[in-house]
């Protein structure tokens, strides 16, 4: 068993198209992540992810904050409690359009499954 | 994509060995869940899981509340933001230790992986 807290992991800055993103690993494959990995993100007012397809999904949960995404063109609000199932292969993209910073769980499959 | 409120989700009693435990499926295979399925639990004061063991692993994120998690039989402490992954063949057990309901995420590989 593999028992850390959350603060233990350092939020790393999210390159590759990304603005005002952070990323903690929290089990990445490394860590024992067989299947999936488990990853958490803040992002800052204004900020983005990429706009952008692949063909693994997304599982997200957002903790605190709102915005939109994107699914294709068309923009989605998102808020606290929310859940959003991006399937595979659908271009997607996150945006925090509100005051406040978006705190968000955001899981993929591990690269060992057939879609990654 | 699909996006949902977590309360859209109704919580369900969980049965087999657990006691004062609710779970919400928010992304089952049904709903998605191609390599792996995203679960939420309430647990109550006094309240815990089966103490039991299984091929696959648990990916688990504490939001609220405070308890503790054998490992075979040794109990660890856990609160509020800490991440626990528990490997497939260990024998596991959630417990709520505290006064206040425990909420968490535990998230497990879907059905066609190869551990299940």
């Amino acid at each position: 068993m593999r028992l850390i807290n959350f603060t233990d992991v350092e939020a790393q800055e999210v390159e590759q198209g990304a603005t005002g993103v952070k990323i903690r690993w929290l089990i990445d494959e490394e860590a024992g992540g067989k299947n999936f990995c488990m990853r958490h993100f803040e992002m800052a007012p204004g900020g983005s992810t990429p706009h952008h397809e692949h063909e693994w999904e997304h599982e997200v949960f957002i903790l605190e904050g709102s915005g939109e995404v994107l699914s294709g063109d068309t923009p989605h609000a998102f808020g606290s409690g929310d859940v959003i199932l991006v399937p595979g292969g659908e271009k997607h993209q996150f945006r925090n359009t509100g005051d406040t910073p978006i705190s968000f769980f955001c899981m993929v499959p591990a690269s060992n499954q057939p879609s990654r």
